[in-house]
């Protein structure tokens, strides 16, 4: 049960027993020098993690047993100052306000990482703007689009996502100061100015009101990773049929991914990794939500199941972030394996740009049908469609040969590609 | 599988169908009469419902067999007209616009709703700012808190998530208009004049690319839904609680919830359907997030499978909206019963506030250590705290019997409540 | 709200009403011809299930205001016999025996679909038993398997989730009959006899106590089904794989799933409705298992948030199953592409079966570090593994050039397939 | 990434690399004194697992490090052996096969704990098979039932969810070996003896095949032990409300849970620990399910999620279990309050049982409209229903004085509950 199970949360709840009493002595509540005291005291280094937990699953929460230990090392230094620990807060006002501490640091890790995938993304969009790969629908060919076009659909969307999550997190900056049932009645007349100073200190912004059981700040943090997680699992899910041996256009050359059997083997470990993210997100969110309903002015297993399920998502989304950022920056392109695939099955996966090209002649229905019953007879003799639609006589009465040419040429039937890689580059800055 | 199975998506279908051919017809690339063909036949009446549903299992979604459909209508008009029809678009194109326009209706209803709620929670809050009324924390009593401050609690809780909802439908009102593999080749040159064209008639926003395969938009319109349960489902528990035989502060009034066998029961319907909404909202939401790594150009399954989940998101998230506004404006508040809860168990909710008066006198520690054997004492005796404090003669020395009195009365230990309150009224300026 | 929101749940409700009034009857509680009167007015076609949805959102439960007007229906034919509708029981008895019986009723659709899927998997596992295709790790190729195999574990996993499926259902099927509070208290010493006539005439078990708020049973079954949705999409999965473009080994053939904008496509249906019913069913199982915790008696929340998700559960489980026995009745299985897959990128598919072969002659490691070299060099310059192979000296001395012919054939490196694929059969009859 | 990430995983991979080994040497693949050297440096204190977490995020799972470093291991006491560890096996074998081991343990662990939950449930069910307490639906008083009655469901409910998760645990104890592709090719003609010995030496079954993409077994496990979960966050959810401060009737008297700031609270800790599980198991299980379309041979993400879920679920089964065992081991029953609270608000909970003895006299529409007349007159002028009931001149008509006592004595109005109570003491033979 032990939040964000790390020497780094463990100081953070000191640190906001520190600002607590820095806050308090701020507005004469206690001795400054007691204060000082306090924050001698409260080193992650000077606490054991394990002996934490252990006593956390009994105590009901890690803070209460973190209380006792630190109020002994203080009242070593000066048993005055021990009387001042943790006055008037409540244990979740220390372990709400550390787990949004947390998340502060954590944004950075993952902005830079998704940052960093953008980047990558925006090169391949800008190169290979109009260089065209099959479109596949169903996993199965379409019409063709360009690589750069697939490459602007990941960053639009991780750029989306992480604006979003820049704001949840936005949103969550906020102190956690109420005391036992909200109300800082523990602090008498002065529970304001010490909320008000705490927060400075620790750069945070004041809500109007204590949050015990208002959680919707953290659940859309939660819901906003979770997002982050099903992102880079669509480029995970994209690198892993690109990579198959069959397809083969963009391969992840990172070292790493060795079988341990098979000698010739390389796998997508990190497109891998982010599948792996966006199927474990969410179940994980879904907790953070179902949560909620927390009862009163304190929860009885909601808040508690909140801290693993809130430390596992924002790790995950680190992961994943990490090695999106990686494959991309790593990735292989193969512009000839696209073009070949694209040729596959006789070319019919321009039976479309043919049929758009026959459409202002005969109309769009009798254009789709004389094209399909072309693709059909080009399938069953194993023929080209290119083939079959320049020796079609029919076809020919309406479209000259080099029109027909035209428009079985990949490279010519990409629409809008190159104006919406344009937009999204420019969205984005890249 | 049929989304937002009803006679409005049929319309939103058709009215995306009607945008499209209008918007081509304003560009040039289709006669306008055909598009006022297509307009004239392309009402929801004409079409069965069952039937499309049916068809759409085979044919892979619900567009595939209303254009047929829609093609026969138009063509019985004017036979030209007929070869206009979905010129160009795919039919994902087609049925992701329609659930965005969908949303933005849906988006009315919930922010009514959810506007009702709030001012019935004002008026709570405002009316009963210094209303003591028990704080409970883990389901016991803690030291008071006020019936407006839980309140301002709900109004904020529901404040911030009908915000976040809003936001998240805004960025959400974008068109979609690809064509096959999202390149909107089939429209030539015309594809960003067709897409400007559609989106102003609609009054949707044309986004730098078409988001086939990026799927966060919707997304997280699903996840704020799965707040604002989340949200209303912490109110709808407070308020079962709050109902409860043994508690009895605050009542829904409003007839319903009668019992099939016990004539005296009055069942608190409407906070229990936000309960259950609160249930099932966590795992439709992680069905959304699972279906976003969605293959290449088209999903082959997980487009597929948000469809009757966001439906039912949408549905349940109005249902809820609709049960704790209801339960708010019907619900009878008594204060009386507040009181006499607070009075149970000799009154030890006011422990806090005893060790609270005395610590100025004897430190924090000494002060939680005495007060809990008064505690400890009035509860093994069944005398009152109050009984048992103003015949200590220890504490007598250091507090005197009138400050005891004051001490103990509830009134006198709400804290901040007061300026809590104003702050979240402030805030939402009710 | 409404659960199975169909006639036929309608009619289970009003079968298990005449039970309990026959029952009663039985035991003398009330008269013969008062249950008689009951039974004929009993019937769904008498009842609007619209009006009944919409009452229950403020009754609380269908139920109510179906007993409301089954009374005034029983009354117009007899007014002493609508005094003795629904005597005793509470609605939930109701709804909980209803949900039982309807789920009965869906074991037969879904398991006669799963026969059929396994009796076509096992087709394929017998006749392909021998027949090489690529193994695919990390969706890039392995060392071959069989289709054989492949569809054996297709069959073993459907005939696992069936087994399952059907104990869970069978361990369901247990009357609900409790009254108000589960004492069965409103029937005096008739209780016993009543449930016993009552499970009789519906052919439930009698179990140990009432379980209002003891959900296991049905979360068990809604689980067994989410694993079934899981097995199916499995082979979904599979089969989108093989059918892409570029692999085409086996095909679902069934019209269908066509392409409103690209003529030549035939869309992967069957597969796809697997998907996304395995994409939908793990978080409306978790719903499921989220409302077990019910308060005491009956819940605020929890059974009410049971009846859709258990309905759209069983549905998709419906859809998918007729889905995959639908796919593989229609699936036509290309040898020859899985012969040439094999030989893709210079076959070093077959790079372990050639270490294997050298292993007995220089160890493992050594092994597994030469062949590897041969596969990069293969790969480098474009060559087959069978050809760099053929001319290595060093390999040469080893294996004779006969011994690398017959290490490189797939058909010689298939292992223990044809005996596993044996296995399966036995274990399902097959 | 580390499943079960704990020095008792490491030892099961260890163990099922040496049962690999000494079944290779059985069948004379390999030398018998290199198995025993294989063995030998096989042991847990050897491996460092943080280094082996880290390598495992780049190599993609915890077994491809441990090879090379037990590979190293072996070699420095026997250069000949190092070539035969992990032969022909692939490391999903070692990894699989090492979670149904550690599966085995949990199972144990979890199993003591019911067991221990039921005899104390048992023990209640018996003691206070007749005790009245307020039967409670919808969180309000209805009809009485017995505290036995409720014990007896708690230990009925969880006595099947332990029979299921026995069932699927006893399942799910197969071997894995398939090797590279699952076909055991790399063994050659040794494969099915490696694997019986193999499975002898670890007390597994040997499946009709492989299983690396089927996996419903484990998904099973995990289902089961969700079902354990929410049983168990059913039996915690009752503890905290019979705890309520307005309550009281059942209390976990056992120290911790103190309040940080509340001189006087005592948190019902253990039954909250359980209402987490029951929160955090549902997304868990769902993650379970949604990995389970794994791609072909071996899976590109879904095995990967696997890990930490599993683990995690077993962790928190474990821990609800203890924390319930524990609640009611030191649970104090207050048959004493449960009478008072009986007869709160006038004592209407009463209302059904006076109309059940009205009903013979004047049918039961009437009977139920004349006590609901009567207990509303009660309510309005704060009079119990007793006294309003045995004053009422229109009652007393149909019933005598003392019937009417006899009538609203709760112990009168307990129905079957104690042969529900003796029916479930025997199911369990308790």
């Amino acid at each position: 049960m032990a939040p964000f199970c790390s020497p780094a949360l463990l100081q953070a709840l000191l640190d906001v027993e520190v600002a607590l009493a820095d806050a308090q002595a701020q507005v004469g509540m206690i001795p400054r020098d007691c204060a000082a005291d306090i924050r001698a005291a409260a080193r992650a280094e000077f606490f054991d993690a394990a002996t934490l937990a252990e006593a956390a699953k009994t105590d009901g929460n890690i803070v209460i047993p973190l209380i006792g230990v630190l109020t002994k090392q203080v009242a070593a230094r000066n048993p005055d100052a021990a009387r001042h620990v943790h006055r008037g807060a409540t244990s979740q006002d220390i372990l709400d306000t550390a787990i949004v501490l947390q998340l502060r640091v954590a944004r950075n890790d993952i902005e830079r990482e998704l940052t960093a995938a953008m980047t990558a993304a925006a090169a391949f969009a800008r190169k290979y703007a109009a260089t065209p790969i099959a479109g596949r629908t169903w996993l199965q060919h379409g019409s063709p689009t360009t690589f750069g076009l697939k490459a602007a659909g990941w960053l639009d969307l991780i750029g989306r996502s992480r604006a979003r999550f820049d704001l949840a997190i936005e949103q969550a900056l906020v102190l956690q100061l109420g005391g036992a049932t909200g109300t800082l009645a523990s602090m008498g007349a002065d529970g304001g100015a010490v909320a008000d100073a705490m927060a400075r200190a620790l750069k945070l912004t004041v809500p109007p009101m204590p949050w015990h059981t208002q959680r919707d700040r953290l659940v859309s943090v939660a819901a906003s990773v979770g997002v982050i997680c099903g992102a880079l699992g669509k480029v995970g899910r994209d690198l892993t049929l690109l990579a198959q041996s069959e397809v083969m256009e963009a391969i992840d050359t990172l070292p790493g991914g060795r079988s341990s059997s098979m000698p010739h083997k390389q796998n997508p470990v990190h497109a891998v990794t982010a599948i792996a993210a966006a199927t474990r997100a969410p179940g994980l969110v879904a907790t953070m939500l179902s949560a909620m309903p927390q009862e009163h002015e304190r929860a009885a297993g909601g808040w508690q199941a909140e801290w693993q399920t809130l430390a596992d998502l924002i790790d995950i989304t680190k992961e994943s972030s990490v090695a999106i950022a990686t494959a991309l920056a790593n990735l292989r392109v193969h512009p000839v394996a696209m073009k070949r695939n694209l040729a596959l099955n006789g070319g019919i996966a321009m039976a479309e740009a043919l049929s758009t090209a026959l459409t202002p002649h005969i109309g769009r229905r009798e254009a789709m049908q004389h094209v399909e019953k072309l693709s059909r007879s080009a399938q069953r003799d194993g023929r080209s469609l290119r083939d079959v639609a320049s020796t079609d006589a029919e076809l020919l009465k309406w479209l000259p040969a080099a029109d027909i040419d035209r428009a079985l040429a990949p490279e010519n039937f990409i629409g809008s590609a190159e104006t919406f890689v344009a937009n999204v580059l420019r969205a984005w800055a890249m």
